[in-house]
């Protein structure tokens, strides 16, 4: 069961006040949660190390009047289709197409279908995004 | 107008064979889509140091049991409507959701919009992927 | 003057077990200890973004064998001499070295020298790796 | 044999401007040398995912009067002195200190001499680089 847990931390004047001024640069309503999110990225970090499932996002931008393209881009997707939870397509100009995947698997698995899909011919751009699944991390 | 250029590259035969070997890997169908990659990889770090208008995806889970979360979120996407091009939204499990935004703007424009959607309280982890406009990296 | 301050963070039961469990494998003795330094590295990078004066270190890996390479590199070295505090050279076999600088001043100038290094003929791998100058962070 | 070796790469115009753009920023006098060093920055990035035979660099700034931390860092140096090559030391200010250690081994022990470092109470902020023997890269 989910329980909220309180516990002190001791650090430095100086050290507290940079980074005061720092979550409030970025917004962050107070120490707690600015340091529950350096926690959780750090975690998310571990959780892609260990290879444990998880979520990942990969977006690609491509040129959709590249031969055939699209078509190949769609076979590879549904080679992986267990990993594809949901896709979006973005219109970027006339000739730019974005293209982001939510994908869910084993990192290692993630991997796999993000370097089929960057290394197609006529994909300009792609980045493998590592986030989490959320269990454990709220 | 748009050309094919071709130019020669000189290198030893060991790191010609380790490229080739990683590029294998990776699912290249040749050298120069593999270079081209590497080239374009570069050049995307460097729109984004000099603050060019380019394209984003934040990613970002959370939990939409919290309170208020969702209308939270909903308020900060309209605050920046100018730079969000469009979004989706992935039930992950019962309890966390995953959300993917396309944004496109001046990169410290982005950062901000990334920054408060993060920073938001319940929002467990997010972050912000670099990407192009596509505009002269075909 | 420096003084230890002590404030209270809250956050859920799992996440915290996730955190005890993490920094455990890293090996620090306690959670305070873990915490500042997942705040002094967040420090750091915006420390450099705000291109503050830092410090930072230059690694790069040469074949000494390379006509004319050493002379080169003590040219560009001595153009920034103002910025480089010391460095070391390690001989890693019979053909290459390795050397590291320690460079101190602001985050675009410690970045020129690290390129003009680094793009140099003959040098096979370098990188900048961004660090403090201590100040405010202990 | 070490024997160069010459290979045609084609892009569009436009990528070959962007990009020939770039490495006159960055300072390199040619197209092959730049591209060899992307190259080599990939490589080197797998050689540390296939956990190889390879070389990093740890930097860490410390406080030297806290209590004890110089016996502390000595004691981790010598339990790992198989893996650590040598070693620099520099006077940053009055309170604070940088140390530059050079280690080559397989990838997941360098990151155990690393960790253990940086966990220390004391060790204000570290980080490993990733580096290379500089084997097959040249």
């Amino acid at each position: 069961m989910k329980r909220l847990v309180r516990f002190g931390v001791s650090l430095d004047n100086d050290l507290l006040e940079s980074f005061d001024r720092a979550i409030g640069l970025r917004r962050y309503s107070n120490r707690s949660e600015a340091l529950r999110d350096l926690i959780r990225d750090n975690l998310v970090d571990q959780q892609w190390d260990e290879n444990k499932e998880t979520v990942g996002t990969i977006t690609f931008v491509y040129d959709h009047h590249v031969r055939d393209l699209t078509r190949k881009l769609t076979d590879i997707q549904h080679g992986y289709q267990k990993l594809i939870l949901s896709g979006m397509h973005v219109h970027l100009d006339h000739d730019h197409c974005l293209e982001v995947l939510v994908v869910k698997g084993k990192g290692s698995e993630i991997k796999k279908v993000s370097d089929a899909l960057i290394s197609t011919k006529g994909v300009m751009h792609g980045k493998l995004t590592m986030t989490t699944t959320g269990k454990g991390l709220s």
